[in-house]
Formats: C-alpha cells, structure tokens, sequence
C-alpha cells in the first residue's frame, strides 16, 4: 500500500459518516466546516506516540485508533462540547501499510477503530495527512473541533470553596488493566471492538454527561481525568484558586482493581480513565446518575490557605495528608 | 528542559500575540475560538517530519518552525481566507530540548521562526501539544484554522473552459534554492530571520492576494503551488473536470534559476515555491500585480477530451506534449 492509496482508502471509509457541519471534507487546500450558529468553536490536539501511549506488540491496531480518538473527546466532553470534526495526521513505519490475502493492514485496523468510535459520536472524519513515519515508531496527531453555546463551555477554572467535588463512573480501571495487558499482552490480542469493561483498551469518553452538565446548569467547573486524579485535580485547583480535600473512602473503584493491594493508589493517580471530575455548588440537587453513567461526590472544594497543601486526601480513619500530583506519564513508570 | 518547561516557554512566547477570536488559548481541555460571524471555518493540518520535509544538518531551526507554519497558511491563502489561528504538535528528541549559556535550544529557535511567521499573519498560537520523540527525528504536525465569509472560499474545483490560467510571483526558486542548500549547507547557516529571496528557507505565503481574489471575485478556482505546478495543475483540473494547457515561454522563471540547465524542469515539477495557481474568465481584467505581488498569465483552461491529456505544455516553437504531474516527493527525489 502506497501512501496515496493509505489516504485514499480512509477518504473512502471516512466517507461513510456525513454531517451537516461538514460541507467539504478531505479533498481541497483545506476542509470546510459550518460550526452552529451563536457557538464557539473548541479545539483540542492529542499526539499518540507508539511506546509511549501505546505498543504495537501490545495494543490491537482496533484499541490505538480508539484510544486516539478517545482522548480528544475527553477533552470535548470535560467543557460540555459536541464534536464538529476530527482530523488525523498519520505517520506509520512501511510495514504497518502491508496487508495480506488473510490480514489487513495495521493502518486499515487503526482506522476501523478510529472510525467506530467517531460513528458512536457522530463525529466525521474530515480531513488529515499521512505519511510514511521517519524512524521504526508509528505515531498519530488527533485534532478534534468541538462546539458549545457562546460562552457556556465548561471550564477548569471556576470552582468555588464550598462546591462539592464529583466524579463520573469508576476510577484505576484503565491503570488495573494496562498493569494486566503489560503482564500477558497475549490475553488481550483478540480485543478488536470497543468492547465494554475495558476502561484501558476502549474508553468511553463521557460525552453526554458532559452536555448535560453543562446544558442543566449543574457544574461550576469541569476537567477530564488523563493525567490521574491527583494530577488533574492540582490542575482545576490551580486554575480556580482554590484548594480542595477528597475522601478515600468515598472513592468509586473499578472491578478491575479488586484484587490490587495498590487499588486506592491506581485510583488516585492511575490516570487515563477518562472520567469527568467536576464541581457543583452544595446546593445543586447532582443526580446519581447522568445520560446513564455513576456520579459519586468525592469531597469538597476549600478556600485555599497560604502554605497549606492544594488538596488534601482523608484516610478512612479521619487522617488528613497532603494529596500531591502524582499522575501516571503513561508508560514512563509502567512499560519501560 | 523538561516537557513542561518546554510547553511553558511555548506558551510565553504564543501569549505575546493577541486576537479577539481567540477567547481562550493554552491551558484548558480545549482553546475556545469565536469565527467570525457569517464566516465558514477552513481547517487544513501539515506533518513536517525531519528527514523527508527538513533536515536539522540543512534547515536552521528558525527554517523549519517558518516552513511548518507556512505550509499551512499557504492552503488557507488558496482558499482566500484569514487565518484565525494555529495549534502545533511537536515531538523532539532530547537533545533538542537542551540550550547551552551560549546557544538557545534547537526548539526555541524553531518557535521563534514559526511565531514570527505567525506574528506577521497575525496568527495566535492557541494550543498543541508536545513530546518526546519516540525516535532520533524531529516532528511537528501544524494545524491551521481560517475563516472566509460562508460560501464564498475559493475552491479547487470551479475552474471553466475558456478560462486563463494565472500563476503569482515567481517559480522554481525553492527547488533551486533546495539544490544549493543540498550542495553547501554552510553557507546558510546563518539565515535566522524571515530573509528576503529565499524562496526554500523562507516561503512567503499568498494570504494577501488570495484575499483580495476571493473579495474582487477575480478568480474561479485557486490551488497553492506546494507540490509542483505539473501535479497542483493536475489537481485543479481533476476537482474542476476540465483540461489545461501551459505556455512554457510564458512561465515566470525565479532568478535562482539562472544557470539552471533545467529552469523549465525546476518551474514546472520543482514544487515548494507556495505561489498560488488560479484561474480567472478571459472577460476579467486581472492586475498585473495583487497585493504587490506580480500576477502571471500563464496558459488556459480547454474542455477535457475522452482520452486527452488533462494537461499540455506548449514550447515556444508551438510543439505541444502531455504536461504529467511529476511533483517533487520533497526529499524522495533530491536528498537521498
């Protein structure tokens, strides 16, 4: 497969999603999008770099392309955004273009991946670049574009002391699982679709939870958990100068991680679940549930104290100790 | 320098530059942009990848971050739009990331040449995303967002039968310019800044004059001239299903190509110069000069014929033959 017919085969696939926001996809100098009327425009970029946010010997060709995709709607999803269009810049070492009579290539799997997920979104493909990768790694650079009513995105910025701190669905689930895929890669070799309970193979970005947090009002401010929750949580502190405290206990645990003597630490700093963590002043009525998925109130937001920690965990037994960002750098702790 | 420091100094550097669309640059899940309104958005992404696009041994940083970012705003000037801003994916290996007393690092010198370039445009850097790279080369992916008034870019696709065909400026300077860079790197070693009369090093985007042919509706369709005019015309031709013929003595030789035995060849498949290429009806008066830059007659637009070619260079005694694209593969061809 030649570069050309790499760009032209997911044109085709590609094709297959319309949208009425796209009215030009790949094709021209540039693609052509009307984003609605009285919106702001949201725009995130993710690179996936092979091992480092994934590995070939370890991740279905399927998992990186959801992955990929995956992690830009995260970031729509955590400022109340819907998905206008996506954009892939491919790089990808020679072999990774070949297929079989028996096999397709990794790049037509990577695609099928890709392409499912955004179909589940109903976010379309509309334009990228390709091209033969420099060195053996094989890299992707997701851009996505988003839109929300003008001036009513979420963001990280705007929690106040005395908001009550939540969490969507379940944490360490996606850290439980790569610690799983690391140990018998073998296990996971048939994990074509975006199947569901496995939080690090196939995330579930938390879209319309997002929307509706955002569309009823409920949350002050709104971050999507990447880097780990004590990370991501120093940043929502940072940007809304405040502090905050979170109760072990009151932490919602993924299935994956029964059976970790380290379930609270994946859990506090595992990152890559791809939950929400958001703030809603003590008053709002947060339902239980949203568009389907858990919310659990994790603890409070504080007045921030010169000296005095950002955020603080509170043991079972009452102990307070400092919560320091401690989140996962992907593989640089786990893989290698 | 770390990844943060690197993202930090970054962004210090993007913060100088201000815009009213850009309502939230880096530092959230997303940037957040207000398009103008009544105003289509354009979208258009470069890979820049070492080795095949620049060479650190050849480019000077500034050279590379100038080029990356020119790429882009050359598709947004084919399309008549303003940008409205940039996100910049860049993955370096560590020893790009390390400044001496003496010398600023290589990635600080590449964000100088691009924000310069950016500066210029008056184009914010609003977001991306950095990394290590996985391998010993430099990569950026440079996404560009634009606007132009709904309905109104200009499209590859509309060129007509009896329609001129126009070219700006002049070509085959960056493939000459490319040669001499081959044959003596040292001698440019010192070209920093946006200098000038170096087509290669230092492209100079038609944004100006792509605007005023979307405004005076001078053009019917418009492609840039990044691969070579042979496949750019190919292109043009194919989206608008129509033929093309070029008068070789008409063509605007670059004084680079002086002493070239293959002038013709460099202007015709050198590609890189980022002229624009359009097309205009016989009836319009088009300027010699646009936005103080020259403008070209350079052949026509003929109905396409069942087995014809879609393209034909005519030579100056009158001898016509098939005009192949033959586009420069970048370094493919040249370097190695």
């Amino acid at each position: 497969m030649t570069e050309l017919t790499l760009i032209r085969q997911i044109r085709t696939q590609a094709a297959r999603q319309r949208s009425k926001s796209l009215a030009l996809g790949i094709g021209d100098d540039c693609a052509i999008l009307y984003p609605p009327a009285g919106h702001e425009l949201l725009v995130t970029t993710d690179f996936s770099l092979e091992d480092r946010h994934f590995r070939r010997a370890w991740h279905t060709p399927e998992s990186v392309g959801h992955r990929c995709l995956a992690r830009g709607l995260s970031d729509l999803a955590a400022m109340g955004a819907q998905p206008l269009a996506a954009f892939l810049s491919l790089a990808v070492p020679a072999e990774c273009m070949h297929a079989t009579r028996t096999r397709p290539a990794w790049v037509e799997r990577f695609s099928n991946g890709l392409l499912a997920l955004a179909e589940k979104h109903k976010t379309p493909l509309a334009g990228g670049d390709t091209a033969q990768a420099p060195g053996p790694q094989a890299l992707a650079d997701l851009l996505l574009l988003g839109s929300a009513p003008r001036g009513r995105s979420l963001r990280r910025g705007r929690a106040r002391p005395g908001d009550l701190l939540y969490v969507t669905g379940a944490l360490g689930g996606a850290a439980a699982e790569l610690a799983a895929l690391a140990a018998h890669p073998r296990r996971f070799a048939r994990l074509h679709d975006d199947a569901p309970g496995h939080p690090h193979l196939f995330p579930q970005p938390r879209l319309a939870v997002g929307q509706a947090l955002r569309q009823q009002k409920l949350a002050t401010a709104c971050i999507d958990l990447s880097d780990g929750l004590s990370t991501d949580l120093a940043h929502l502190c940072e940007e809304s100068h405040v502090a905050a405290e979170v109760d072990a206990q009151a932490l919602p645990l993924h299935p994956l991680t029964a059976g970790h003597a380290d379930a609270l630490h994946l859990a506090l700093h595992g990152g890559e679940d791809y939950e929400l963590l958001f703030t809603a002043p003590a008053a709002t009525k947060v339902p239980a549930r949203i568009a389907g998925v858990p919310v659990t109130p994790i603890g409070r937001i504080l007045r921030l104290r010169r000296g005095g920690p950002a955020a603080s965990l509170i043991s079972a037994n009452g102990l307070r100790t400092p919560l320091h960002p401690a989140g996962w750098e992907h593989f640089s702790k786990s893989g290698k």
